[in-house]
């Protein structure tokens, strides 16, 4: 059986390249060991979008009686919080499953091996592809810990099913995973305490905006930066904080997200002397990998671990299986951290700026500047926009924020730092009257 | 006393100028006859959207149910959502006052008189400016229609005022003043009827999205399309349908919102031979008048009546002033509906476009194709993207949007069309996942 592309891992790297190849004329084999959408969708990005989203309501709610709106007694109910999660995810898996088929698209369920460059075992089957792509995802990364393979100890995976609300929560690790589910537990009532080991939250956040975030979050997260968690003794997690002491904190669940591994084994790439190391598949700026017409895009490359990267680097490869002249740039790419508030930003922080030999022009303005910021979050909202520049060209090199949907204001960065704009032509576009997005804008004139 | 710049009018047109101008060293007067802020601080943009926002978290509370929150009795007081209205109001005219007297902006309230070229009389001292800025803005317009007079025949500044809620309002004009306040009351359960004259409501809007925003508002507001209303009986709104049959709607509150006027008398402008005419003063590119060192901005031009607009003519002006070429275009003015779903668009539509003389190529997909906007919205959610490009260069000329936060995503719109990027260009940006944004990336590879 032959195709011109047999794609391995059917996530948002996967299954989105193997739609815009199809749509270009290309018969495609789009193989998946698990469900069609991979993590983001399944055990990721969506389920606990739809979980946020619970809470947000839930947080809304109890907020309302400020801006004109009384409740009887607000309550959260797991189970059609979790009952809507599942939905969705059917939905949206149903949706993939629909496109796949629309787009004539051959899916296959099952276990993926790679026999060369251009034959992918399934099954007892060998399938023949003109070129095959590795969009494998990774997997959460437990470390060797004592005690860490308990029940209540667990990853985004099971968090996401858990059929009671724990009254204490314990994350190891203040990523993006970490600051989300603790984001939303803490808002429903949990009490959260974060252990980091970095001094800092979110290594890729604005250092000055990480501040003002955690201090937003006063009273609902308790974060124990610097501190290395030595041991889980049942409930108790032990950790050495940066004094060199040692404490515990004991809670009902213990999530570990301190990162993700590449998906690398059981999948022949040993033997097919595909070139990898503990950080992924090794690749150009075309998604090619050592072996010729094999291409790997997303997690498994640990280029970029988001679901978005996966997506643009599939384009990326498929261009350059089309031909086109094509090339994965990280420099504007958008990431958002959808806790409350959400957190969001594109291009360099003023630190990375520095380190990158800029020099650098920066400036802030808290979203309380806009009108409609404070008309939906009241007087104390938290939130900021800081915008970074080369000194030099005036062009934008990277703009942070936090609060309000940033989430939804953050893409326009990306278009801004694509087009090579400067302040000068930053400050000519138009935004509209009243947004939050506006105070990108005011921070552009104090530059 | 001798200034560099007088401003008339301390709208966000006058009071963002003054601002600007001060920041560049030059001596500035702020001359205003009501509030700082203008009408749309005062009567407009922030009060409506103050308002809405408490109506939004009516609408979440009563929707919360379906995504696992349970809330008792949800009840809306208009008191304190109008209490909050007033605190915000008050709360930024204040940050203005500080903004002008930490830029040394001299601010004056009183009734300003164009005395010619560089004069400027108020009460009885005439001051002098090297220019001259007129940022009177406009009113609502009353039409002549019988029985328009009575305390419940409102305009949107005394309707932002009401002490009771009604239980039923017709509003008269289907633009986007109207449409948001049909969309506050109707959300909070009053019987709401539109009467427009033209076929359809929002005229920059979409023709295929307006029809299905009306379709997404069946049962909860009344479009009355293509009718003239002719008198006001009491509370009976008569009117004569397109085809030619009398009608009459019996309301509480009526609402005209049929357009707005330029403020041009009682300035001394016809006096100073000011040139204007009934859609406001003529002004060219770099918002000259006829009168030497004398600039129009905002709403009294007739040009774009968007707080954003006259904030971005104001900028135009300054630049002029201090010698910097710049320009107002309009081809990437973003503008928004703050109705419940918003509606936000920038640039051309595809009727706009074609008659322009493009050879139009669009597409279009519905949010629902979001992830995120599925979780958020229910399966039923309604919205969509349209994007159209010049189908021989590619290149972007409008994006339509309704539904979600489209409020906050369409500012990027503005920096795609002001950046004149191609579809192939657009299709390199990266938009993070999962947001709503993302279905305009989509929707770029239907093309």
């Amino acid at each position: 059986m032959n195709y011109d592309i047999i794609i391995i891992g059917a996530g948002p790297g996967g299954y989105e390249m193997a739609e815009r190849a199809a749509h270009k004329g290309k018969k495609v084999l789009l193989v998946e060991k698990a469900n069609l959408g991979g993590v983001c969708l399944n055990h990721g990005c969506i389920p606990t979008k739809t979980l946020l989203n619970s809470a947000k309501h839930y947080v809304h709610a109890k907020e309302a009686p400020e801006f004109g709106v009384t409740t009887g007694e607000v309550q959260f109910d797991l189970s059609v919080a979790m009952g809507w999660k599942k939905d969705v995810i059917q939905t949206l898996r149903g949706g993939i499953a629909g496109m796949m088929k629309k787009n004539q698209v051959e899916t296959l369920f099952g276990e993926a091996k790679l026999l060369g460059s251009r034959k992918v075992q399934v099954g007892d089957t060998v399938y023949e592809g003109d070129n095959v792509v590795i969009a494998t995802g990774g997997s959460p990364f437990v470390p060797p810990i004592p005690g860490a393979d308990q029940p209540h100890v667990m990853t985004s995976k099971e968090i996401l099913n858990v059929e009671e609300m724990p009254k204490s929560l314990v994350v190891i690790g203040g990523g993006v995973i970490g600051i989300e589910f603790a984001s939303f537990f803490s808002s429903l009532g949990v009490k959260v305490d974060i252990i980091e080991m970095l001094d800092e939250i979110i290594p890729f956040m604005d250092n000055e905006q990480a501040v003002a975030f955690r201090k937003a979050l006063k009273g609902k997260i308790d974060f124990n930066l610097g501190c290395r968690v030595t041991a889980i003794d049942g409930h108790n997690v032990k950790y050495t904080t940066k004094g060199g002491e040692e404490k515990s904190i004991n809670a009902d669940i213990v999530l570990m997200s301190v990162g993700r591994s590449p998906n690398l084994s059981g999948m022949g790439f040993d033997e097919a002397k595909l070139d990898f190391d503990r950080v992924g598949i090794k690749t150009d700026a075309q998604q090619r990998t050592n072996l010729p017409n094999v291409f790997a895009i997303g997690d498994v490359t640990g280029k970029s671990q988001l679901a978005h990267s996966a997506t643009r680097m599939g384009e990326v490869a498929l261009n350059t299986i089309l031909g086109k002249k094509d090339k994965f740039r990280t420099n504007a790419i958008p990431w958002v951290v959808y806790s409350m508030p959400e957190i969001a930003g594109c291009g360099m922080t003023e630190e990375q700026a520095k380190e990158a030999g800029h020099t650098v022009e920066s400036a802030s303005l808290p979203l309380l500047m806009s009108g409609r910021f404070l008309a939906e979050n009241g007087k104390k909202g938290a939130g900021s926009v800081k915008v970074v520049v080369d000194a030099e060209t005036r062009v934008l090199l990277g703009v942070h924020m936090f609060g309000g949907i940033c989430s939804e204001i953050i893409w326009g960065v990306a278009a801004l730092i694509e087009a090579e704009l400067r302040v000068e032509d930053i400050q000519e576009i138009v935004f509209p009257h009243p947004t939050v997005g506006e105070v990108i804008r005011s921070t552009m004139f104090q530059l």
